[in-house]
């Protein structure tokens, strides 16, 4: 047997997210179906970690283990000539065999997009959230810095994931750039609660809307989800990078 | 009777163009239905020119007469409120009664995106041009060079613009940027051509994969458009930009 990482990219607005599920078409699926169709053996895809339904990814990973002897290339060029338009694979490579895109994630990056004008715009629809409040980016800056570092991040964890277990996570960045309309927030931790990096969003747009107070320490200690903002829609957020 | 000037975005994907026309969904004719709907008369929209079948737009320019006295900001909104979801009104503005939206028109800024890579990318997808082979930037800066300023460009003129007219324009600027797989060409005019914009792009990938020499002087002199480039697919086009 042999391991292989995969690099994953597509539009998330057509999937009800990475993982396999009962209804609703999945990345997973769709990679498990086509590496069936030329390498005749059932293959389980293992993710770096799931994304939610609608969320993009610029370069998600995983990986698979296989008997089959073909190239690493060749596998790559047979799973695009047959997977659908929106999504792709951009690399295959040989790994070690005990390779595991979960348990091996160092890291991960994200990337989230506001589109902060009362007039939405057509283009940036599929990828970004409408915002029509006027925001004080430099208000939002400065709980952005609060953010980082290393903290207890209970209350931006949304329920569902039943599991008790520590939501102590450290923030290595956290950064907010305007360019026009677009606000983007660039996150990169070793790891992130279930919808952190959304309800960290929807938090610092309150709180450059006047609805929140700026200070995170608070929020920190609180250890409630209903103390924070609310959750940004999925659309806008995209997994960057897993970091190895 | 007031003039209006109107600036418009678009997804142009779910477009048969601008102008109205008998089959097809246009952007004119989606803005005289609205325009229609809350001022009860009869508006003809005049635009700053036609973008073809599947051409995007951040700031289209446009004009209407009207006799309704309604503010135009409220005009805006109600036409957001109206219009479907793959285009917007961004400004409506009271413009001098003479205004024109074409003929006042002092130039045009495009940009064009080519993905340049084997594998095909599912966020970039509709908006870009996917060119698989290897280009070289370098030559193409070189030959993009020898384009600006004011030449006859009858070579990068598609057939189908009937008139018999001058075909010198100025090209004041066309920038080539490359960001990881992803080119940009940004265009500065004070008129184009029919399919112009996506000629030169058509011309300088070619010129970048070497299937055509970087001696722009030569096709100037041919005037002949069987000696350029192909015309780069409609949806990596935007118009960013109509200047007056």
């Amino acid at each position: 047997m042999r391991t292989l990482k995969l690099t994953l990219e597509y539009n998330g607005a057509g999937f009800s997210g990475f993982q396999r599920q009962k209804n609703g078409r999945t990345v997973q699926e769709e990679l498990e179906r086509a590496l069936h169709q030329f390498l005749h053996e059932q293959v389980a895809v293992i993710g770096a970690g799931r994304t939610d339904a609608g969320v993009h990814a610029v370069r998600q990973a995983a990986h698979i283990r296989i008997a089959n002897p073909m190239a690493a290339e060749a596998i790559g060029k047979a799973l695009n000539g047959i997977l659908p338009r929106d999504m792709a694979v951009k690399k295959v490579e040989e790994v070690s065999p005990d390779f595991h895109a979960r348990y091996n994630a160092r890291g991960k990056i994200y990337q989230y997009y506001v589109w902060n004008s009362r007039v939405r715009s057509p283009l940036n629809e599929a990828v970004s959230w409408q915002y029509p409040v006027k925001l004080d980016i430099t208000r939002m800056k400065r709980a952005a810095k609060m953010l980082t570092g290393r903290h207890d991040f209970k209350s931006f964890q949304s329920s569902g994931s039943s599991k008790e277990m520590s939501t102590v996570r450290t923030l290595a960045r956290l950064e907010i750039h305007k360019k026009g309309q677009l606000l983007s927030f660039l996150f990169e931790g070793d790891g992130f609660l279930y919808n952190m990096v959304r309800n960290i969003v929807g938090t610092l747009v309150w709180v450059g809307e006047g609805k929140l107070s700026g200070d995170m320490s608070a929020l920190f200690q609180a250890r409630d989800r209903r103390k924070a903002g609310p959750t940004a829609p999925a659309k806008g957020l995209f997994l960057v990078r897993v970091k190895y």
